[in-house]
């Protein structure tokens, strides 16, 4: 059984996850490459190499779990998480425990192996969108879970053990750190200023002018004021809102649009890096309507140095974003 | 010059390091090994090949900047923080900024290229100590400073662009997001509890057992609770203290002594991997005396996907602290 177990310092949780655990011996022969197409479980025919699918999108009625679909979502093979049982939150002296519940669920973009989220059309990556959304509204039901993590590792080297295009979504009976803090940071500043940070933010940026990469009617791509990363990108939607499930379906196709543009000038620039995408929506367990607004962060994995930043939390960032905001603008995808 | 700058959202700062600014085309070629020693310019013999040293143990009255010393100090080449100027705290809109005044430098452990920290003699670690505090006591007069960063990238895969055994330091005007989060966990503990939360952590391991890695007269060096990642440690001092630059002399000693007890076991278990090591010490500008309590903390990189932890803060760990005990209890190193 994974566990979930609380640092007496900091408070932060991490997932122990026994299951997928490695020996000593494992550590030694780390694969550098994403495995290619030959053993690919996420092409269409190769269905029963995956656990049965929990949502799939499908022409002409074909049978689940069997070819004929679009887009899959499937539950991870060596999942973090698993759904099965109680929570049994206890304590070990002064330490916190529980047990690892949750949902660790792939999403199969395509079935086609040799296309990515930048090369789909405009119509498919919606449909990605659309998938999130279903199975965040699906697991949002079970009231042990309090956030749900959706994310994309693109490239080995941001972390995707198989090449062909996926996302994850981890569901999760405790809000993570980093949530935590971006909700505590907006609630305090809804306190002083009873706005919305993130809406003053795109105010103030499209004023400026300066970090803009891209917009449209409904989403704003910017550089962030304060990036960790080089040429880390933040869309927006316009509209204040604090849920990304409960976004009205033309937001989707617009963002489908912008992530495209900008995912295209991404890879011409810096000729197609590795990359992380993470979802930012409000946690299911409070009320954070007036003052959180969901969005997407875009991280290109640049630089080798990963050492310091993850032992420190500190972040030394050698591009200004004015400086990736003017050569993501130049580029012609 | 350098810039620090605030997220608005989560209060995080980070370093816009224009002066190692790289340009687009700079990050498609990434260095996949550190360099060897053929142009090193840590070995003895090429001082020239850095800016003059700030500090050095020298035999028998050999002259600054040449050969004869047993390790130096010196500012970094390409530094993410200047010395020079006033911190010009000053707003752009709802943003914050300031110059990125503060020091970076490099300890150059060891004339020899061929060492590392974990093959140096136990007085030769200890040296590299006392040149941390020799460092930190020096710039903590600088009145604009509030933290000092110690860490050592060992090995490419770490962070490391330069082979011979090195350790840095950063010196900043503010406290890091990492720190601050340790610092407030640990007054929390103290308010509710009236003791230092680390005191109780190691009291408890020591009385469990389970967690307990290796122990001497002064220092514990145990796996956490909650680990981040594969195989972390932690050494922690016996005897209650905030700040890492005031210990007494056999503190240093005993640390030398378990940290290559500890360094060989990683290096026997896990083939000699890339490692980060970073000094958990108090901030000057605050008096932490009665509830933190200062530590190392040793973080091997064993697995390969960082994307997903970096960008979420989130982190699964699929080695369980007593498994990563158990194992570095029995090697023989």
């Amino acid at each position: 059984m994974p566990e979930l177990r609380k640092d007496p310092v900091t408070g932060r949780w991490v997932i122990i996850s026994t299951e997928r655990r490695k020996r000593p011996s494992d550590f030694r022969f780390e694969r550098s490459a994403a495995a290619g197409n030959e053993y690919c479980p996420f092409c269409s025919g190769r269905e029963d190499m995956t656990p049965p699918e929990v949502l799939a999108y499908r022409q002409n009625g074909s049978a689940p779990n069997a070819p004929g679909w679009d887009l899959r979502v499937v539950p991870n093979k060596f999942p973090a998480l698993k759904v099965e049982g109680g929570l049994d939150r206890e304590a070990e002296g002064m330490f916190d425990r529980m047990n690892g519940i949750g949902a660790h669920e792939v999403i199969i973009e395509t079935p086609d192996h040799t296309k990515t989220l930048a090369s789909m059309s405009e119509p498919e990556i919606e449909r990605v969108l659309w998938a999130f959304r279903e199975r965040v509204r699906d697991l949002r039901q079970d009231r042990r879970l309090r956030y749900i993590l959706i994310f994309k590792n693109h490239g080995a080297a941001a972390g995707a053990t198989l090449e062909h295009a996926h996302s994850q979504l981890i569901a999760l009976p405790i809000v993570p750190e980093y949530v935590r803090e971006e909700i505590d940071g907006a609630r305090q500043h809804f306190l002083a200023k009873e706005r919305c940070v993130f809406c003053d933010i795109v105010h103030q940026e499209l004023a400026a002018g300066r970090r803009i990469i891209l917009e449209n009617a409904d989403i704003v791509a910017l550089a962030p004021y304060a990036p960790r990363f080089p040429f880390e990108a933040w869309l927006l939607p316009r509209r204040h809102a604090s849920r990304f499930e409960e976004a009205p379906r033309h937001e989707y196709e617009s963002l489908a649009r912008l992530l495209k543009s900008v995912l295209l000038r991404i890879n011409r620039a810096l000729e197609s890096p590795p990359y992380n995408l993470i979802v930012h929506t409000s946690p299911f367990s409070e009320d954070t309507g007036e003052f959180y607004h969901w969005h997407v962060e875009l991280m290109p994995k640049l630089t080798k140095v990963a050492g310091f930043e993850w032992g420190t939390g500190f972040y030394i960032n050698p591009t200004s974003p004015e400086e990736a905001t003017r050569v993501l603008r130049s580029v012609r995808p």
